[in-house]
């Protein structure tokens, strides 16, 4: 009975995923689904695209959080489209609510439309929310050996984000074993190793970002 | 139907938590349930206290993974009873879990039994494992804004450990604001400011682990 309820559930997930997924097809909306940890930078790794492209694409975003408003207000600072998402205890966005708040989002046709899930590791990688790419953010304090630990998230990624190499000098990274536990369950997502801090491998990524736009 | 599965569930595991303190009751038993991030150290500060304790109290531990047997066998390194359980992509412990081990783990009476939860910020707070203290911990890199995300599980803290502290200097974390998001929640829970990296700190958070010794 339990295993017939949950099969209910993804199935109604994955039709408004696929409604979503058409939505973004018809009006050349490259959605970006932002997964990490509570604090590895998926707001400063948004942040920071909007700074270098927003004159040559538009940029929208869905914040999802948990509870407060504090990542929507630094995107709205910059005159950003934004909507924010409060799950009120719920550990992950799902396709219903992307499709929901969609006609509240004041974004042009062509565009970036950045969503950002619940700071989670775990959950929103088993909830498909019609997105284009599923990015997945690191963090050098985090350690090198959480790939080996959240092998579903890291498997999922299209594009995997190692943000912080600034902290490298001051924490014990292992590099090798880092990209050793990626590619044992993902052998294509590039890697782009940046920190929103300091700029660093920024340019990089952001050319990526920039090919990916449909 | 959903609610009413969702309520049976939770019954089952407060049932099942409502054994295990008694059982940790009758055996002297401290059970701290270790909550965090994904690499906030939950691993590093069990290590330092074992180092710390081992010569004058019982240690055991309880890991927790959604794969890999990589922190208990540097729990099981140091000589110290502990178990593994893999949840198999499950974001949480469950009291079910811990009844289950319990047998296996060759823990004397009048002890510490770490249980180191799933790294995830979220789930882990509302499953009550029937632990006798919520550990939860927190780290510099991650940011002072956890508490005002991730409301219940700071609300939920019996202790609140603040990690990496010797990354402050590279850190852009206001202090204030991380203490006025806990307190917001949490009038009562001793803060810890500690680096497992340096040392800095731990002798207070130690001095305050032999203190909750049954």
């Amino acid at each position: 009975m339990e295993i017939k309820i949950l099969k209910n559930i993804m199935h109604a997930n994955q039709r408004l995923a696929q409604e979503n997924r058409q939505l973004f097809d018809e009006r050349k909306i490259t959605a970006v689904n932002v997964m990490a940890s509570p604090g590895a930078g998926k707001t400063s790794t948004i942040l920071k695209v909007i700074e270098a492209l927003r004159d040559e694409i538009n940029i929208g975003v869905i914040e999802g959080d948990i509870a407060s408003s504090i990542d929507a207000e630094k995107i709205d600072r910059l005159g950003i489209p934004v909507v924010q998402i409060n799950t009120g205890g719920g550990c992950h966005l799902d396709a219903n609510m992307i499709g929901t708040v969609m006609p509240d989002l004041n974004l042009k046709d062509h565009a970036i439309l950045f969503v950002e899930n619940v700071g989670n590791l775990v959950c929103p990688s088993t909830f498909d929310l019609g997105e284009t790419i599923r990015m997945v953010i690191a963090s050098v304090p985090e350690g090198h050996d959480k790939p080996f630990k959240y092998t579903s998230m890291f498997e999922a990624a299209d594009v995997i984000i190692l943000n912080k190499v600034d902290l490298m000098p001051y924490i014990d990274f292992d590099k090798d074993s880092f990209y050793k536990g990626i590619r044992a369950v993902n052998e294509k997502a590039p890697v782009f190793e940046v920190s929103c801090r300091t700029g660093e491998g920024l340019d990089e990524f952001i050319g990526w970002m920039r090919s990916i736009v449909k």
